[in-house]
């Protein structure tokens, strides 16, 4: 059997990196003595919460139009997206100055759908229960010769998801530090991908972890059986951006070869991991974003010792979410 | 008549920001598309709350407490403070294995008592109404033989609060900036004399601008009358930690020279500076931390076409007072 081919290299994402130098801000690496502490390893975090659109997935968004051919290019994009995918292309869209539409679900967060507009797109709804996001998406793609961004199976959105990994590893590299694991929340795969992709070039013994909400642990399952698992619930989990079916066709090969094992994290511990962000960190995080620091917290994977670092990947959270976190 | 004499100089800085290296946060330079368009600036956020402690006060509490003499050192510290301070000085006793008493009004957040007993100090309550926190905290020092540290009327505290600034120039340098601008939220003064100390030796067309609460604008009025104004309230704004009765005696002299005009700040504007900060910048900001922020947002000062820096100085918030902001 063929090794199934791969969707991205290095150098896609170092291209990727070239490409977006000025338009997206390199998060720093932050730590804390009081996490260090608590979890008995020494912590990097790396803040995609403080990007713009408050989450990493500009960086894959202003990636793909990038690469759309012109004249193509000037006819618009559409995605589909619970929310951060949404505000990272209507504002890439906004900066390349190109149309672009956005299918998100009913009960997305007010607050990524309120961004969203705000960046000048054009928002359709749909039920998660009932209808096919990406029939839709693709529908107005052929009506309006608008191109299609996967929100991770895309080579262009995977390579620019990835300078985040390239960014840790230069950061850890400028610090002396080789990490023993890089912990990234994970739905489609394309943040994970491009992650790995850029680590595992760069310090071949880190291992890279997809964490994921309970119920919705499609990529840990498909690591383990070596083939893509779906999940059965539609809704369930309070991390509202980690709730794709499935890994992705051009993802999963990568996460395949370069990722595991993968992490399920119940809401609970979620919960935790933001209000400690909130109160230890001084970082706003949603839920989705947080879950990495909350497989970490909650001593879900045994690091006593380790250098570990936690990806957060956006703070895109409304203030009732927030708000039940700090209670919790 | 003589010209006051300075308590620090750039030089002071510098060695505070060899004493201080590697234990406390280099805090990144922060931008944000929608603040600059918000305000038709070009502004540069320096987000202390991401500082340890949750504030920029362990940088001269740090410093202060290296400069004491060995021997006396060991004897230990005590402090008065409203909360960051009391922090500040509280874990930088701890790393440097020595026992802190600290000082705090009755009504100070909960959340900052907490954290300053976590750090291992004694905490003393006082009435801000009635008691002379100064007088308790004297009589403490005098008892055990620990040294008091002013929280702003210090040398080391001034010259390790300057490290901010050092920071600052360091940063818009490499990126071959020059501000027009830095905001910074001032209460006894130490954060904006050794600021204004470093800004003005590598960047000297910089205005350098207080900000202070509505109420307790004493360091406003005194820039005007060029003598130390003292406020009549002692309670009464949401920046708990903005409350001092007067500029300090050291700093009052710094800040006369380098820095002006002074800018005072209704609740309501850091309210919503606050909101701002925690939807747009993913940041945890406190009253008295997001104030120059909110001068800045409110358009209390004109800043149009300039390139301004504001400092976040701190992120200690009691979840009800955040409530409350997004609330607002």
């Amino acid at each position: 059997m063929d090794e199934p081919q791969v969707a991205i290299t290095d150098a896609d994402i170092e291209a990727a990196a070239s490409r977006l130098m000025g338009r997206i801000v390199r998060t720093p690496m932050m730590s804390s003595t009081v996490l260090d502490s608590a979890v008995g390893a020494r912590v990097y975090i790396k803040p995609e919460c403080l990007q713009r659109t408050g989450s990493f997935k500009i960086r894959g968004a202003t990636n793909a139009i990038a690469r759309i051919p012109d004249g193509t290019r000037q006819r618009g994009v559409v995605a589909c997206s619970s929310g951060n995918h949404a505000q990272g292309v209507a504002e890439a869209a906004r900066v390349a100055g190109i149309p672009a539409t956005i299918v998100m679900p009913h009960d997305a967060p007010a607050i990524k759908v309120e961004r969203t507009k705000r960046s000048g797109a054009k928002v359709v709804s749909y039920h998660r229960e009932n209808d096919d996001r990406v029939a839709i998406a693709n529908g107005i793609a052929a009506e309006t010769g608008s191109t299609f961004v996967s929100p991770y199976d895309d080579p262009g959105v995977m390579a620019g998801q990835g300078t985040v990994g390239l960014e840790i590893a230069e950061d850890l590299a400028a610090l002396g530090v080789t990490p023993d694991r890089v912990m990234v929340p994970v739905s489609g795969g394309g943040l994970l991908s491009g992650i790995a992709t850029a680590i595992k070039t760069r310090m071949p013994t880190a291992i890279c972890q997809p964490v994921e909400p309970e119920g919705f642990d499609d990529t840990t399952r498909s690591l383990v059986s070596g083939q893509r698992e779906t999940n059965t619930a539609r809704t369930g989990s309070i991390a509202d951006a980690l709730m794709s079916q499935q890994p992705g066709e051009l993802t999963f090969p990568v996460m395949a070869r370069l990722a595991k094992p993968g992490v399920a994290v119940p809401d609970e511990l979620i919960y935790r991991a933001m209000a400690f962000a909130f109160h230890e960190l001084k970082l706003v995080t949603e839920p989705g974003g947080a879950i990495a620091l909350a497989a970490l917290l909650g001593g879900l994977v045994d690091v006593e010792g380790e250098t570990v670092v936690v990806v957060l990947s956006g703070g895109n959270v409304d203030p009732a979410t927030l708000i039940r976190a700090l209670d919790a």
